[in-house]
């Protein structure tokens, strides 16, 4: 299996198609990429803080990319398989950063209310969990924070989630789980960064366990399906992610988009599907912190039609 | 055990002091207690239409009590816990609504677009299950959509929720469940309706599975006790809900809520348990159609230190 | 002219039906009311602090009331024309209050932020200014904080605005100005209070400048006549206001409600009425730190149809 | 006076350092610029229909620029003065635009209503005015939609106003302003367009009358002075613009950045200077369509202190 870098360390803080490739892969490849904690290293012990190590935004949240998926064009989707995830160090780090976090003012809900302590915490990863203190081992929950592919047109800062994915930082993009983005370059541009050893929802302080990862992934296109903003579906759920502020309208892309799916998918009329949300649909805070927020929406696979079920969402074409 | 029934159908449409009681029961006491669902019986069949069977707000969502809590005072927390809710009827019912819902314009969410057509559906209990559709029959999940005490010198409707409890719409008020209220009243005056067969998170279309149902519960006080908003206690949980609009703010106010109760009852320090929430907390929508809308913050009793886990959360004064 | 005054300075801190009227007033009657400022004259002194002189909400926000109207049904519109507002003090006051105010967390916005410092600061009235500090006197514009009609059911908080009028805090409700109020109860039960000697757009510290006010106001009835949310007529301007949050959703309801007003009584189409909004409309905020925020939507009587300027929005029935 | 015009027609669609520059200006130069409608000149008739003419977002509109500002460093502040606008074309145009606007269910205030309909206005420039129908006439109150330096890192469509200005949409930067933007590039990289013949406040179908126009700016550096959000000002007021989601987050960064501006300038106490704005400070909607909405916050300059009144707020270094 390749193993992908990013060349001398040079990690990029956009998603964006300006960027050169840093590989090309095939469609139906599977690739190990190296990425780099969202502090890009720097915050190594509990004295080492944000504000004297770290550059601050928008150069922050490095990221491993942009790699090319041979056969992308626009108007395609790109599916990518998260396989695995390793952290490559023995610890995560978390922190409470000034002006940013879910429980303090911030760059835009501006207050004039004094800032929060600083806070480093390193968490030792020791047999499969995170030590966050003394009589708490917190199990490895691994997932990638930041995934997604280059926007149309823009340069978006790797903070901020959004159509093209990005900073979702939401627990569902973990092992196993096959994430839909959608294509709006040609070779699909894709980004990867921000591993997280685990988090809370809504990662309320703002930092999750922040750790390097090797992440192996592997990808598929589904050509001439567009969707409008990211889905992921695991064995058990079909799911979308909506992001943008307030929360409310987050969710409102995510329910909306996930009952596109089930129109476009699984033969559901639009206020039917709409009806069995209602009764059947689970929805959970992404991230409270970030430019945007995130909420997921999800159906449990259950409910789809079996003729559907066993049908083509399960297979993109490759 | 005693029935609590609302005397001549006679049921009450706010939270409010100015109500008389229904009943008084002891601190200690179990009792049965018969509610009425959402449409007030109105909606039987597919063809019984919200716009011409239902007064609408804000005559809506009936209530049986107040029940007055022997010993309860201001100051105090009163502790309601779900032994058992049964269904009353053979059906459960869901329904699309003018101008109400997450997916469409709203009262408030004000648009000039078209409304969404009106819909009602009836879902058969059949076997522990509730029947959507000819293919698809949906588990029982039984959880009380609205309980709460009378606010301070208000009388709000009980389609709004907030700190005094009312329409949280919240799964987590099911059976088993214990739910922590603030007392703003002498007797507290305990309010309880719109018991669901199962809802999706958020309740997004505005409608649960809404059903008549006997609710079974116990009452407990905690004497000297002050809680800003509703707490919940599972076994395996201590939650907090927020009801707030824009949703952040609901998020916002669970996640202090449980907070508080860290540092009061379990010795965190604010900031250490704001830095757990973050890496193990959980939240999910309540619901995103009410008057507020309202979110669920968790956090599992594993991770609280074991003497406190042992010790006086489980077991309020009696 | 009548004089009403609230008996034993029991002054009330809801609108609501249940309120015994204070007094009885014929539709057409001219009244001069008194009202005592917001802190019910609990601060006198930059000494008087609000944490240790005030109740605190909900028994805060003291209202003269409720009037009952003769001949007012559930259904009509009451038209209150405020002729006159005189301070009965020679003060006013304003304050900052811990957790509460637009650039600070509060009850709802709940940060882990310390609080802002308390602060009372005494506002000279002085040859029809206010004074600000030696520098600066500001010029008196006196206006009505909170007007309107008991709710329909609920007792809603004096502090909170909504479709019943209520705590609006918006300027545009001082002298000269018709203010629209929806009638849900028999006698519409008018309160009003908190006059203001002058604000700033927001009220961004949550507090104007608070003062005691004689206010003569007029009474008018528009029979069988409903609107959904107040609206305001001054010579130059009809307007509508929406009390929400998030402050958007405020917005789209004041929007909506006045061009209802331009459909229902002055021949426009609502589209057509949309796109002339879009370039004449006015917005200002009115408030962004009550429990619900305010936005006024304005559209110069230049732009209605002559015929209808000249008609009956000018002349409510009496 | 030296025209500035987009070489070949080839308008930009983000604002970006990733532009080459299509102009170098002096740091005290007066330049007339040529700047084209947001519709690229798409709509000429009622009969063009936006979602048949036009590309949509995010290449839409189009921008001139960027002008590369001499001696303009990251830390600075570039001073843009409007010193004219004058239309290029015999009319402005306005339009409905499917899932786009205030009243309407939208990308990301997502529902499942049908959308309103589609139309396109003409309005005919004549005398001065802006004939919106046979019996109305608007005045021309002609100002820059969209103006802003390029974002530090970022390319943002120029749809999405910012802390680089970008597409503010608010009727201050008309003729006469100055307009304070962030430098956040070696030579500034202004980019200006979207001129409107004039708009409602919050542009609330989403369109304003959108023109064609010859702007006439003159520049200046402020050295080593560093804004987060831009500022205005005119002969009677300072101004701060927040553009953000839900709309008191906007209100709030600019109440914020307001006051930081006279804290930093004009010798205030930030504590005092909210005092103040609390009683006279003035705030408008700029708009509630875009990406980001944006609140403009102003304190008459009345209510400066004298000397700083006087001083270097009003003469920036050039």
């Amino acid at each position: 299996m390749r193993r992908i870098r990013q060349p001398n360390h040079a990690f990029v803080y956009t998603l964006s198609a300006e960027h050169q490739p840093v590989a090309t892969v095939a469609c139906n490849e599977t690739v190990c990429i190296e990425t780099i904690d969202a502090f890009e290293g720097r915050l190594r012990s509990s004295a080492d803080l944000y504000s004297q190590k770290c550059p601050g935004p928008p150069r922050a949240n490095p990221q491993t990319g942009p790699i090319y998926v041979e056969g992308a064009e626009p108007g395609d989707t790109l599916v990518v398989t998260i396989e695995n995830i390793e952290p490559t160090e023995a610890f995560a780090v978390t922190a409470l950063i000034p002006e940013f976090g879910g429980l303090t003012g911030t760059s835009h809900t501006a207050t004039l209310d004094d800032p929060l302590p600083e806070v480093t915490r390193l968490l030792p990863i020791e047999n499969g969990t995170l030590r966050f203190d003394e009589s708490r081992a917190l199990p490895l929950a691994p997932f990638v924070g930041t995934l997604g592919t280059a926007p149309d047109l823009e340069a978006i800062s790797s903070l901020t989630p959004g159509y093209w994915g990005g900073n979702m930082d939401c627990v569902e993009t973990g092992i196993g789980s096959s994430v839909w983005l959608p294509v709006h370059n040609e070779g699909a541009l894709f980004f990867i960064g921000d591993a997280h050893a685990r988090q809370g929802d809504g990662e309320v302080t703002g930092v999750a366990a922040e750790m390097s990862a090797r992440v192996t992934v592997s990808f598929a296109l589904k050509k001439n399906y567009s969707i409008r903003w990211p889905r992921i579906e695991t064995d058990k759920y079909l799911m979308a992610v909506g992001s943008a502020r307030p929360l409310e309208d987050a969710a409102r892309i995510a329910w909306k988009e996930l009952i596109g799916w089930l129109v476009a998918d699984h033969g559901f009329d639009a206020l039917e599907a709409y009806q069995l949300l209602g009764l059947v649909g689970e929805m959970r805070l992404g991230n409270m912190v970030d430019p945007n927020y995130s909420m997921v929406a999800k159906l449990g696979k259950a409910w789809l039609p079996s003729e559907s079920a066993a049908g083509n969402s399960q297979t993109p074409e490759q």
